[in-house]
């Protein structure tokens, strides 16, 4: 697939030492955090966009398929290398090369893990809210090429929020430079914001202008237990039409508290079926516990069955606690997941709740149910074995049913991880024929040959999906490992 | 250019009595809020997509230039049909048609006025941040065309930010509904988000899915002298950089200040350099009114020869009064005038400043310059009397030097009032080839025959730009009107 010419090349490129084609090293670069693996044929780790450029014109002349990889801990198989061809290992541009206070902005590589510029922007009073549970190793690429989130998107938007600028190379090693250091723009099509979501198939960013906002100094936290999801839907709704805007309104359900209870100081009253993580922030630390008062008392009205706040960091760390240890908690019970990500109408949580718990007694699979309830993204994660004969067929027919219910209510596939190779099969039935053509016509336009990230975000299988999950690839001898979530 | 047999189908999809072709009705669709006028060769007013859609059908089919309007109060000419060809009038499609508090967003129509969406927001506890100047006549289309934004972006960002799904009709009349009524969303290429500030150049949008978030209850405004504007932008970076985000941050330049001066209660302190509006609003009324105290600390800080608190509606009003004062002073100095709409990165609004008013020195007209300091954009109105032979010429090289200024200094055309037929000869200045390139494959992508909206957005002299202000059509035998700003 890539030619001994090409790697003479590459080698050229970017020194011999960069570039990786024994088995262990193709196998270092076939996974993500789901359980697909696929190995590529060469793995290259560029250092400047000119290096990419290179590579890029050089894939673009001999029509090999190149897959741009950041942290690889997305949990939508967005990297994994389908048709084999060049992994493009973008950890070595892990430079954040200006935080400006005065402009607002931050300018960094695409492999600046999330964290390190929450780090260096607060050290200079700023902010970058998009805070992805994976921010500890996600890095601001593969932030930028999914659309990350997290919870406190309901105050302060996603990773598309912040992009202000970007230098992508277009799949033929063209660069452009959409946006810029501007805090706002109207100045032609938003072509930094087509390329974000685009999950590198449009083109590899190597450079990432973000915006900065000042930081808020003090911020609370409640726990709200429900005796019903109708009680909590209707405590979030009232929330956020008091007037209150919560950094966060987390969600856990009825199997989601069984797996943590463990982990709830004082554990919960008897018939919590729902709860609630409610976060403010703000400057204020009288106005900002006021509000969290104020978020207890609405819910105390909505019928909440006990409500706990907490104003200092330790109290609020047991708070978060619960929503922290669900991944944990998750393996324990069965050793695989498959985690979703799908977004209802907000006012349609308790609908989509109720149908996947129905999903899960008809398919026989625990489907534990949490999230980001004031945005309406919810993370429903099928658990299952492997091992088990029979079980990933169960597992593709509650993920197929999920993703019909969640269309059916009006929502989406993914709040937040993106399409990959996981939810491509999906996309025609989320889009219109004409929403695909639309799509696809911009793709063909950039990257005619389509060797950027292929097999990725569009359908392969226009008719019967049955068979989708299984189809995914995972490397030969190798055990899958659980995947993350 | 519109033959008869198309307007006999024209008046078969809408009614004859929303077709027109008398002089005085193409008159009357022939302007925006600039200088420029042109007739279209008839106006069509449809009421539903489906109309809509035929519509372009029709004249897609007959090679016919279409020109989406809403409410035609934009600042960039981006509803002058400069090709004839039909002008949509989309002000009968002005419904609300939803406000859900449960899903936090309210469905519309283009032609409903931007105000009126948000009295019914407020009428629910809900909130649309957007507020440009023209929110009492602009429609919601518009501001989707241009990415309309405002004082109130810093906090809240602009239109695009609050666009969460359209219904948009493609050039040959297909029909796209990219996005939904989900808040968050990472599922393919966010079609939705390239429409917004396309200024009907990729197709004609006739719903829009706007997100709503909560009302604040409270609000206070502070007025800061300045003996310098660099004392005003360091102001501004030092606030931003305390973790105080206020709503809006206006600014006003010395020339601008001159203007109002009669308007400002009180008056203002002997040797006031430059003036800065700074609002902050929550729910506490206490924290709110501490935060703008704070601020008037921090900019005495900085060295400001006055800081005067309004926490009152009525004070409130009183302070913003010069602010909106602006405009109709402009007109009283000079008839006629050229608003410009540059943003800067935040940290050169001096320098920018500084070009513009020895700009004004060196062409001899004066530019007063205010504008929203906390996100770099600034609004320079070179004034001038169109009756004085030559002034046009000066106006010319007085905007040409100022888009030149801003482009060196990392700036941009338009923060919020678009390109159109005004700024496109600069877009080659600004952008890449490779991004101009990008920008033409994706319109030519979807508007093939390139009717939407022709003469827009896009460079029509590669070369020498000389003339391209007096390039620009005004109608035979109407006094051209002052410019609105």
């Amino acid at each position: 697939m890539v030619p001994d010419t090409v790697r003479r090349e590459l080698c050229a490129i970017v020194g011999p030492e960069y570039v990786h084609d024994r088995p262990a090293e193709l196998i270092a670069y076939s996974y993500d955090g789901t359980f697909q693996q696929q190995r590529p044929d060469v793995v290259v780790s560029p250092r400047t966009t000119a290096e990419v450029a290179q590579i890029l014109a050089l894939a673009h002349a001999h029509g090999i398929p190149v897959v741009p990889r950041g942290a690889a801990s997305g949990l939508a198989g967005g990297v994994i290398p389908l048709a084999g061809g060049i992994v493009l290992n973008l950890a070595r541009m892990n430079r954040i090369l200006e935080i400006s206070p005065e402009d607002g902005v931050a300018v960094v590589e695409p492999g600046v893990v999330t964290a390190r510029l929450q780090a260096a922007a607060e050290a200079r009073g700023l902010f970058y809210p998009p805070d992805p549970a994976s921010l500890n190793q996600s890095s601001l690429g593969g932030n930028v090429a999914t659309n990350a989130g997290g919870p406190r998107c309901l105050k302060y938007g996603a990773t598309r929020d912040y992009v202000r600028g970007l230098t992508v190379v277009l799949a033929d090693g063209r660069v452009l430079r959409p946006g810029g250091r501007v805090l706002k723009q109207s100045t032609g099509y938003q072509l930094a914001q087509l390329f974000v979501g685009s999950e590198g198939t449009l083109g590899v960013v190597t450079e990432i202008i973000l915006k900065l906002i000042p930081l808020p100094r003090e911020r609370a936290t409640a726990r709200l237990a429900f005796p019903s999801l109708d009680a909590a839907a209707e405590t979030v709704t009232t929330v956020l039409t008091a007037g209150l805007l919560p950094t966060a309104i987390e969600l856990l359900d009825r199997t989601t508290i069984d797996l943590v209870v463990g982990y709830l100081p004082g554990g919960l009253p008897e018939g919590s079926e729902a709860l609630l993580i409610v976060e403010c922030d703000g400057n204020d630390a009288t106005a900002v516990q006021a509000e969290v008062a104020r978020v207890g008392e609405l819910a105390r009205g909505c019928g909440a069955l006990e409500v706990q706040v907490a104003t200092t960091p330790p109290e609020r760390a047991a708070l978060w606690e619960a929503r922290r240890a669900i991944s944990p908690a998750l393996g324990r019970l069965r050793p695989n997941k498959l985690g979703e990500d799908i977004v209802v109408p907000r006012g349609q949580i308790p609908a989509m709740v109720r149908r996947i718990t129905a999903i899960s007694e008809e398919v026989g699979l625990p489907i534990p149910v949490f999230g980001h309830a004031g945005d309406g993204n919810l993370h429903p994660n099928i658990l299952f074995d492997r091992r088990v004969p029979g079980e990933l067929e169960r597992v593709e027919r509650a993920a197929t049913l999920i993703f019909e219910a969640a269309i059916a209510l009006g929502g989406t596939l993914s709040g937040e991880h993106g399409v990959g190779s996981l939810k491509r099969e999906f996309m025609a039935a989320r889009l219109s024929s004409e929403e695909l053509w639309a799509m696809q016509a911009i793709k063909h336009a950039l990257d005619p040959k389509g060797i950027l990230n292929p097999g990725k975000l569009f359908p392969t299988r226009p008719g019967d999906r049955t068979g989708w999950l299984a189809a995914l690839p995972t490397l030969d001898g190798v055990v899958p490992c659980s995947a993350a979530s």
